[in-house]
């Protein structure tokens, strides 16, 4: 370079964002969790690439999704594009490589996708999934197994006032049969999913507007905001409709889900039968699982998801029934930071070695790597700066302690333990110091 | 949709590839690995976007790099472009957050980055980079600090027969000063990189083809392929150029690096001198990495690296020395693979809980939960086929233990836990199961 270059402005895309470490550190966590209770029922990683063939993704999603496409040439001129959700690559996957694989396929795919939506509501344009499904098997395990999945993974991230909303398309589709509104199901449906927000009223509106009587429409509508105990619920519907198969399936399988819940040993609060979810589009078929925090349940649904008959019939002749859910890593962050479960941390260090002279780094180096096999987070301070320097910097960054040593105490093997949250300091032997640290921590 | 549709062939694009579990499970596996040991040492995860305005990209890395970029214009018309390493996007980064985030700043990021290169080598056009750096400060402990994180993340890996080779660019630089070739420093550094591949007589010639005469080539030559200890080496160089500054500067650097490697009581033998190593590029200015397998050095290096002065001069006047490396994860999971130290497992779940009768689900997925609880994977056959079946699924996807329980079993409240590599089973009471599993995995 010659002269003195122009600069260039530092500037991310409209839509996106950088995520420094304090962003990065809660999310790092929550992935964490999803991956190892995913792992623990035998769901296993797989991952597709983030550019496909752009009719791979644009030949399901409607004319919606295509708008929000990043779709461009490539250097060999083929129509390509970003993925914009985890299960348009993963059908294609399936129908690639089940026969292979064989069922039933359990698989997890956490990653980014792309959307080139408005970004007015918060939105942004690039962002996380996290997915996890059982391919190929219609077994109402599977269903059960997603709704105790879904549990485990709230809890170990830490949350207790929750509800996993639970339903089944079959019922839903038992009433249209009864009400004679099969052929509808799309216009009811859609206009059902907005019942909790709209209330009834409007809801038997929107239907007359497709034609539906409001004394039809109340059938279905009044039996999805059936208020009451579970196996009451699902005794009502039993006896008022003995005979319609489609609707007492969908009753055997929620019983069976509920018992074994039951028989968990779990919570049964947090499993509540929700005969008004729908969930929108025409994709679920079976069980369907919403997930609610009960100290914001506007912020809607964290865990979503529901089984679907046919994964990949645009890709396959094979037909790929499933079940699955997903974990909306971003709307669940922004909950947990309103519900102030968010700890602010620049770093994943829990001690900082301070430095005196860097005639001793040896010995830090040594400490730090001793404190690390008992399983400690440490960072060393890389310059001898003032000590109360490197303790700003620790407090900034959120380190809980600080190991410290100058001439003296190395002289007789001694580290100062400093705990920078209660301002407390001892000094310990080499062989006490992660003991120490221990307790500190546990404090 | 009316009539049968025509599928879509479910094909990835060329240079990209799915990751099925086989693949997925060890690439998590070192990328966990990497994760836990930046964390130890205090480096706080980071992430960029995927997109960036295409300026931000190009501005660096000159035409070669240009040609490979997936570049294109956005729904808003923006030239926009996927990255195509970490490097750039974290030099954008830095300019942006480092005055508000400080320093010195530690950071790690992984993440695929994309390059439409020619695939005639294996090379992928979507991979994995896993970088670690310390922003902020020239001292030396940052570099130490990159050669103890490369040794504890290999061990960590499972490997023990590799070297760290190290060098110091202000030795070569001040050989180059020796020589009077500090003006030609480039052609010469890009030659000597070739040193190990072609040999001395092919790097003279490459260097006398810049008008460099061969006598003075080979003063910077012969110290650079220079063998023996590493405390000889440094004090031979020493003593032949006691006034030259920028070289000493470099063997001091270099002397301390060592000194501490001792103190730590790692392995000596790990770390190696090797004045030969140039790392082509301008970039560095101090300190340089590459990290070989002995059993495959033919690969190349696996973690390379080094400091440089300057990371952000694009987008900053603000001056950010640095130092740190990049694990080549797909270069080390092939050689991982070559040296059979790679599983072949599909599933992440150790145990498969076999199903007699879906109505016992509830105490299958009861003595699941069981298990999981201490620290198994476990998954739960959503079918109940038949045994043998169940079996085979376990064998195909490398389970390595099975738990049945039949009618028989139940009503005693037993478990059978079959080993399935040993082919040998025993019946167990709930409260022995798991510690009788973890003998059997120990085994």
């Amino acid at each position: 370079m010659t002269g003195k270059p122009k600069l260039i402005e530092p500037r991310t895309l409209k839509g996106f964002r950088d995520y420094p470490p304090a962003l990065m550190i809660p999310r790092e966590e929550v992935l964490q969790t999803a991956r190892s209770v995913y792992r623990a029922h035998g769901f296993a990683p797989m991952d597709t690439p983030a550019l496909e063939y752009a009719e791979i993704l644009t030949g399901k999603g409607g004319e919606e999704s295509d708008r929000l496409i990043y779709r461009f040439r490539d250097q060999g001129d083929r129509d390509v594009a970003l993925r914009f959700d985890l299960t348009v690559p993963f059908a294609r996957f399936a129908a690639l490589h089940i026969p292979k694989l064989g069922t039933p396929f359990k698989r997890y795919a956490m990653g980014p996708v792309w959307r080139g939506e408005n970004t007015s509501h918060g939105r942004y344009r690039e962002f996380w999934q996290c997915d996890f499904d059982t391919i190929g098997t219609t077994a109402n395990a599977a269903d059960i197994e997603v709704a105790l999945v879904i549990h485990e993974l709230l809890v170990t991230l830490g949350l207790e006032r929750f509800e996993i909303r639970i339903n089944n398309r079959l019922i839903l589709n038992g009433l249209l049969e009864e009400a004679g509104l099969v052929h509808q199901s799309v216009a009811v449906l859609r206009a059902l999913d907005k019942l909790p927000k709209v209330g009834m009223e409007a809801v038997l509106e929107e239907m007359a507007g497709h034609g539906i009587p409001p004394q039809t429409a109340r059938l279905v509508l009044e039996w999805a905001s059936a208020k009451g105990e579970t196996d009451e619920i699902l005794d009502r519907l039993a006896r008022a409709f003995p005979t319609n198969q489609t609707l007492n399936e969908g009753i055997r399988r929620l019983r069976e889900l509920f018992l074994v819940v039951n028989t968990c040993g779990l919570p049964m609060e947090r499993f509540r039968l929700d005969l008004a979810i729908a969930r929108g589009l025409d994709y679920y078929t079976g069980t369907i699982y919403e997930t609610f925090l009960l100290d914001l349940v506007g912020i809607g649904s964290i865990c979503s998801g529901g089984r679907y008959d046919n994964l990949a019939g645009v890709f396959t002749q094979q037909k790929l029934p499933g079940v699955g859910a997903s974990l909306g890593v971003d709307r669940l962050l922004t909950a947990l930071e309103e519900l102030d479960q968010v700890g602010k941390k620049e770093t994943p260090a829990q001690i900082l070695v301070t430095q005196f002279d860097s005639g001793s780094l040896g010995h830090y180096y040594r400490i730090a790597s001793l404190l690390r096999k008992d399983g400690f987070s440490v960072e060393v301070f890389p310059e001898a700066r003032k000590i109360g320097q490197q303790l700003q910097y620790a407090e900034k960054k959120g380190h809980r302690l600080a190991v410290i040593a100058g001439p003296e105490e190395l002289s007789v093997g001694g580290w100062k333990l400093k705990n920078l949250f209660k301002r407390t300091e001892c000094q310990f032997g080499e062989g006490e110091l992660a003991q120490a640290a221990k307790r500190e921590l546990d404090s």
